[in-house]
């Protein structure tokens, strides 16, 4: 039986998502719990929609794996968070076809990424948003983003280092928002390129701070160069919020 | 010179406000960071409005301390946030009369008890909300709630150990609201007993579940005896939200 779950994960204590030799990972630690619950030595293999980097928080990060166990579906968070340490919760369980893919099935992503405004460090926030304490144009950084969204060659917008050949996606939705202290930018894509969201919330924000013209997004595109765009935000403002499928 | 100041702190890995011999607490930090900036090697008292326990944060905590240094208020903060670690940080800092202290002037206490209702582990609020999966009864709790307010002796609702003589405290606000994700319980008192907003909203919760009715705080109350109250609820829901002063 194949099964997709949600999962949430709080970061700031993980090696990343995936697996690594001798790191704390969040696949790690949902292979380990398997393990357990099905009474085995064998590893039962999870397979996400992506990995997340070291600090990167999931909202509603998706994966799938196959068991023979026959739990109901609503059980399932359950069995699986009594095993779990205090930062991974499953928090929805299906059944699927075994057709489905967490990785090669998902249509689009959804990152958040989290902005304090605060004058002084927040301490509640310190793992859980960027702490920008200087003025921002908001305007700008709108005008700026809106550049972005459409079907681009992210080449400018995503590590150096990616191996990856085919840098063209697609951004359908960029929108930066006031919240109640500070700033959340929402951006829905068909894919993200490694870095490639902390690269565009860098970028944006040295628009509002002046550093950048919105207009220069244009010149950063066709430039074709990871030098050409702006700093890379820190991780611990990110958040893998959901990935959309077919159904 | 005599500075008041407002303070912020995560209590999760914090054995408390006070200093404890071979413990990490807030009290060590401020004074550890004090004694960096005037440069010396004697100690520099800080007194908080009160302590506050193990896990326990605080929004609006506040301290004084007497300084030599002609430091203007507005950069007090930064001066203190560059040296403590970033689970404390100083909000405000203001020049007072010597007449001022933190403790003994204080007027009024806010504390505020977050509540976290999903059905699943929050994995962002494992250390900052209780989570309740539980359905409640919010009317019943409210009304349990008006029997606290007022002038009582509390001690029914302090830990038996509690050496303080005079128990009778006034409690001027008690209110239950709505979050987007739970429950917040907001209290106002004169002052608070050990334990005292934790068994408070142990009890309260076990009115909402219908172990206790609201009319049976007025036993309690009557009781004088710890036994006849309801559970402490968790230390990291609890929040310092606000001391207050006469002006």
């Amino acid at each position: 039986m194949r099964m997709k779950c949600t999962i949430s994960y709080d970061g700031h204590l993980f090696y990343g998502y995936q697996v690594q030799p001798g790191q704390r990972t969040v696949q790690d630690e949902l292979e380990k719990a398997l393990k357990t619950l099905h009474k085995t030595k064998e590893r039962i293999p999870v397979v996400s929609s992506g990995r997340t980097d070291s600090g990167v928080h999931a909202v509603g990060q998706t994966i799938h794996f196959d068991s023979p166990l026959s739990i109901p579906e609503a059980k399932w968070p359950y069995a699986l968070n009594a095993l779990l340490p205090d930062d991974v919760a499953v928090t929805t369980a299906e059944v699927v076809d075994d057709q489905f893919h967490a990785r090669f099935s998902a249509k689009k992503k959804e990152y958040r990424y989290m902005i304090y405004k605060g004058r002084h460090l927040n301490v509640f926030k310190r793992h859980y948003a960027y702490h920008v304490p200087y003025e921002l144009d908001l305007k700008m950084v709108e005008k700026a983003a809106q550049h972005l969204v459409g079907t681009h060659d992210f080449t400018s917008f995503c590590t150096a280092k990616t191996e990856v050949k085919d840098k063209v996606r697609t951004v359908y939705e960029l929108e930066w928002s006031e919240t109640e202290d500070g700033l959340q930018m929402r951006i829905v894509g068909s894919g993200f390129l490694y870095n490639m969201v902390r690269i565009i919330t860098g970028t944006l924000l040295d628009v509002g701070t002046g550093k950048f013209s919105p207009d220069d997004i244009e010149k950063m595109l066709a430039a074709k160069n990871r030098d050409a765009a702006g700093r890379t935000a820190p991780a611990h403002g990110l958040y893998l919020w959901n990935v959309i499928y077919d159904n």
